[in-house]
């Protein structure tokens, strides 16, 4: 199975959430067996070489290749979730959308001083929600060794907000 | 590692989400690595001779178990997801919270007629989350092999609206 095969499965939905925006659906891709564990294992390739200690998802996509991702790295996972649904003290950060602006938290506890992160998402788009993940890491200690991602959505130019960090996607666009 | 060890890894928070509940918090059990490696291998341990096609996890903490379940049992990923999140068309239940209630939604084409389907969950709490999962699974065509949870909160008596299924959790109040 090559990157290829990975693309055919991601669903274009025009005009989802608003209009004028074609969302890449990766429900097919994780769904198919295949596709699933080839996609969790070229994750892996690229991140296993920076020796991570916790892969850092978003809420809520960031969640199923970040669980599967950190269980197949023997890292730890630590989730960077909405306002008001962690339990525990926390940090925060407000970041811009492609469409809007929105809040991640992070526990403020989640990370050991210098533990090294990489941080996942299913897409890359404008870069927001990779930046706040950074900045938040950063705030509790943790060094970013990677960020990463199934889809990056080039003519967004996320890339440019994540200038300095070693960054890397499966899919292009 | 035993269950007794995982136990050990789990957060009581009072009064999260509301006054008078007892919140337990996976997160640090999540973030250490021989702790969520072990949970999964659990997880999977007793799906695998189920054979299932399928781990169907419930946003947002499901996905985190789920995906690693799915990759490690070589299964695809399908989630059930709060309603307008998914992008293509698809099917919905209502159900009773611990505190409140919710909607659920899946893709309408998110399994095959006759797909062997594991429905899992963080925390069994009432068994509305589960019985949800349960009647969309059913009605896409799907077989329920079994619905397994990380905690079981025993008082509330989730089991007794799972009655007829196979149900099993790693750690139970």
């Amino acid at each position: 199975m090559t990157a290829a095969d990975l693309r055919a499965m991601v669903r274009d939905v025009p005009d989802f959430p608003q209009e004028g925006i074609v969302f890449k659906d990766l429900m097919p891709l994780i769904a198919d067996p295949d596709g699933f564990r080839e996609s969790i294992e070229l994750l892996a390739d690229w991140a296993r070489p920076r020796r991570p200690d916790i892969v850092l998802g978003a809420e809520a996509r960031g969640f199923i290749f970040g669980g599967a991702l950190a269980y197949l790295l023997g890292c730890g996972f630590v989730p960077a979730r909405k306002p008001g649904k962690l339990p525990w003290e926390t940090v925060e950060a407000t970041y811009q959308l492609e469409y809007g602006t929105d809040r991640l938290e992070m526990h403020a506890d989640a990370l050991k001083e210098g533990s090294r992160v990489i941080v996942l998402d299913d897409v890359l788009a404008t870069g927001g929600t990779a930046r706040a993940k950074i900045d938040l890491v950063e705030r509790l200690g943790g060094v970013v060794v990677g960020a990463l991602f199934v889809v990056e959505l080039g003519f967004l130019h996320g890339r440019d907000r994540l200038d300095g960090y070693d960054v890397h996607s499966l899919i292009s666009y």
